[in-house]
């Protein structure tokens, strides 16, 4: 007789590219959206909170994943008898969904309006080694307000928000570019299509992923990637493609001026100037990085923003919108310095493009400069942890009037990594108190005494497994990270009494202590059941 | 000449069913989530935050929603070349995707595993008014234990969550039942098929919604809803539904039989008797809610969990899964009064049903029972905000292996609307000071205002709009709720002062101040400049 075909049991999996996140990992993340919060508060904006849902048009598709499924969203059709429903996506940032609430909304919020929102992500990337499809971001915008004094203040509050999170001053920079300046130099060279400059942005972009040479082909005719697959190129001529590395490059090019400026001023004699200009170029030079004093002189950091923005001014020619660009670096940078925020922390880099189709100014992006070992245990920067910019028309989309718009957001998921690496931040956490439970009869004794342990502020617990074997319990508590269990059988009971061991001492004598030790130090202690809470609290606070 | 067509501008909305949250909604439910998370710490309860999106296959499928699309649930097909990807999902609630994580995980994971989880879950439902296909959960679990004490704990833990978030005792009950109660009176009817018990639970959970009528017609051949659709009915018998509404009924069938009783007692002389068994019956009945000593009399409720759990024991007669029912409920009973948790705040109630499929034996269901005005006037009371039970199979589906489990899920939106219909929070919140634009070109003297404002921990920005209406100033000021506006123009400058205006005090003297008070009490200040944050600071105060 056949056996009757039972359903295969579900595969206990999470979809691919998502993962679950326990304990101190989600505390800890929690603790770091409040206090970027708290940051974000100070400054006046408000909370906003969309739901994770939006129509596909009302987001638009402004990922650079062009050749991914629904450009890199999650989307479905909404189901309708006529099955003409409308598609909805999860949100792949929280810029879209402004914009749609601010167009929505517009009558009722104030104007400028700064708001800040916090939440996780979706992006129907190709999963890969820490590369999650879920992610946190934390936003703050300001919409309605073509002031660079919004920029600026971005920026400023970019930098407040690192320094607030527990990233030292000198282990991140905040660079500022301007797309009008790319644009600017793109129109100098003939190239007015705005889906081949989109294209453009997005291959600069990956600058850090496939350096200068990989950028160059695929500006041109394409490149094979390490998977062997071949990837299409922009198209641009070799004489095209030269001012776009060249505004790339801008860095090295001052960084190369300043040496021969700095060695024709020694041949001349002017040491002060050579010396001046060599500071300036050091002030910004990665191998200086561990030397604070010259890595971040604040003067010699001023000088160097001069400097290249009178380079992309140059470069720029008489394209109005290029120079229009360097004017709004020039007045961000000045108000970033009325405040106080010099380039030791917020600086002018025309490497900068971010990914991105819809920004239209300036644009900004945080990153660390620390650097940590890399899966093959080679030393690289950890790199960006936030970005931002200005993006004058993503509300007009939906009311045809430009609402000038600027803001900026968080990876919250890199910034915690980040502050693990440098050990900022553990993982561990201390477990609850732990009431063992000698008679299982006597569950109400012991809920009782947790009860009172956690009315008086202490984290416990009854041990609510199989209480047969003594030795789980034990085993169960330092699983737990416990740092005290709490014993009363049926003697203990009697007298009137409980046993409270404390079990981090315990495993601290079992390592390592000499007998003497052991029984100058006990770890279990015997004291009348009226003196529970006090005990514990006593063994606790000498564990801090 | 024919003008080029346009793409149509997208629609500003939210998809139906989805709205945004702006400002102090955002901020309190945050607040309530933490000061939950903080009970459920405190219990011992670690965090988890798993995705947002699950495979279909691990949800399952145990909404209520059978008639809906996906059966309630957004789903999407992952996109693969050959077009066979895995059906990827929103998760509908917290305790699904914690049967995945703990089946997926459970080698590392300590067992017995007490774990918190908050977040949105998405639900394919009709929207409606006032209905959400996005809302926040808070779920507290205890996964590999089959005790009663981690149900009976579950319920003492959401008792105290209740009161620590501002809900008073006496405001809220805490209903307990136990699914294998009426399982076992659906086995006395011969009633033994999986798919019509299920659907027999659909419907006694729409008690609330239908009436006793409602439910008598669903149970049978069916009923016209509102709208004039047919919903057809689960096809029990006459004979059939008697015994399942008697024991939804239960209350009342005990209200009645301690009535009578009490008469008898009467009629026999012992008074005594009589007014325990009348106190008894008052001590859950509606119309004594707002007289405490009887509705929340401790002794005589009681009397009336061994009256109920008595009547249970009879209506499940020589049902074995039903008799165990009832002991598991007595048994979680005993606990709590154990732990003094009375039946004033957690009490047996056998009309609780939930309408989940998963669950598999004790329930229970937290409701608040102050009365709110609906939409039409009519005083109700404002019912359930949390629920939750015991569901031993959820993980098996995975793993093969039995792992019991128990939890409780609080809708944080609802308690939220609770304790604004209370009084309990308003909605509006102090905004920043504003320091007001009267000289663009001095703007970096603003922002060092508003920087120095901050360092002290005050809230403040500058106005970023147009600067040229002061008067639109002062509007944005109001609209953002301002406590104090910061005025410096070119006079100001020059004698190196500040005006502050105290725009709480101002708005009350312009609306019923008498000139003598308005003398008296001015709502404007010159300070010198170095002052300002002292004097900032000082109105602040004095504003509390």
């Amino acid at each position: 007789m056949a056996k009757q075909k039972k359903a295969p049991r579900p595969k206990a999996q999470t979809p691919k590219g998502f993962r679950d996140y326990f304990g101190a990992e989600v505390t800890q993340r929690t603790e770091m959206l409040q206090a970027i919060a708290g940051v974000y508060h100070r400054y006046g904006f408000e909370a906003l909170e969309s739901a994770a849902v939006e129509t596909v048009e009302a987001l638009g598709k402004f990922l650079p994943d062009v050749d991914r499924p629904n450009e890199g969203v999650f989307a479905w059709q909404e189901f309708d008898e006529k099955d003409n429903g409308d598609w909805m996506a999860l949100r792949y940032d929280l810029t879209a969904p402004l914009a749609r609430v601010y167009a929505q909304h517009r009558n009722d919020l104030p104007s400028p309006y700064r708001r800040y929102a916090m939440g996780p992500v979706w992006r129907n990337e190709k999963p890969g080694p820490g590369r999650y499809r879920q992610f946190y971001q934390c936003d703050a915008d300001t919409v309605g307000t073509a002031s660079m004094a919004a920029d600026a203040e971005i920026c400023a509050m970019l930098s407040d928000t690192l320094e607030t999170v527990g990233i030292a001053r000198g282990d991140y920079i905040i660079r500022v570019n301007n797309r009008k300046v790319l644009n600017g130099v793109l129109e100098t060279m003939g190239l007015n299509d705005g889906e081949q400059r989109d294209a453009v942005l997005r291959t600069i972009d990956k600058f850090d992923k496939v350096g200068e040479a990989g950028v160059r082909q695929l500006l041109g005719k394409g490149r094979l990637d390490a998977s062997g697959a071949y990837i299409d190129g922009v198209g641009l001529s070799d004489a095209q493609i030269e001012p776009v590395l060249g505004f790339v490059n801008s860095f090295a090019v001052v960084q190369n001026k300043l040496s021969i400026e700095a060695s024709n001023a020694l041949a001349e004699g002017d040491s002060d100037r050579a010396d001046k200009l060599d500071r300036a170029r050091y002030s910004v030079s990665h191998e200086f990085r561990d030397t604070p004093e010259i890595y971040q002189d604040s003067e010699a950091r001023e000088i160097w923003t001069t400097r290249i923005l009178d380079h992309l001014h140059e470069i720029v020619g008489q394209s109005s919108v290029g120079f229009e660009g360097v004017n709004e670096l020039r007045e961000i940078a000045g108000l970033l310095q009325a405040q106080g925020y010099g380039p030791d922390r917020i600086m002018i880099d025309p490497s900068v493009v971010r990914g991105l189709g819809y920004y239209t100014g300036p644009v900004y992006e945080a990153e660390l400069t620390f650097e940590i070992l890399d899966d093959k245990g080679r030393k690289r920067q950890f790199g960006s942890v936030a970005g931002g910019g200005r993006y004058d028309d993503l509300v007009k989309r939906f009311t045809g009037q430009e609402v000038p718009a600027t803001g900026v957001s968080i990876g919250v998921d890199r910034l915690l990594a980040a502050l693990r690496e440098k050990g900022r931040i553990t993982a561990e956490a201390k477990g609850p108190v732990v009431v063992t439970v000698m008679d299982k009869t006597r569950m109400a004794d012991y809920q009782a005494m947790v009860a009172e342990l956690r009315n008086a502020g202490i984290r416990a617990e009854v041990y609510l497994g199989n209480p047969k074997n003594f030795g789980n319990q034990l085993k169960y508590a330092d699983k737990r990270n416990s740092p005290i269990a709490v014993i009363e059988g049926g003697d203990e009971k009697e007298k009137g009494v409980v046993q409270i061991k404390d079990l981090i001492l315990g495993s601290k004598i079992a390592e390592s202590a000499t007998l003497e030790e052991w029984k100058e130090r006990p770890s279990q202690f015997e004291v009348p059941r009226g003196d529970l809470v006090a005990k514990v609290r006593e063994i606790l606070d000498g564990q801090d």
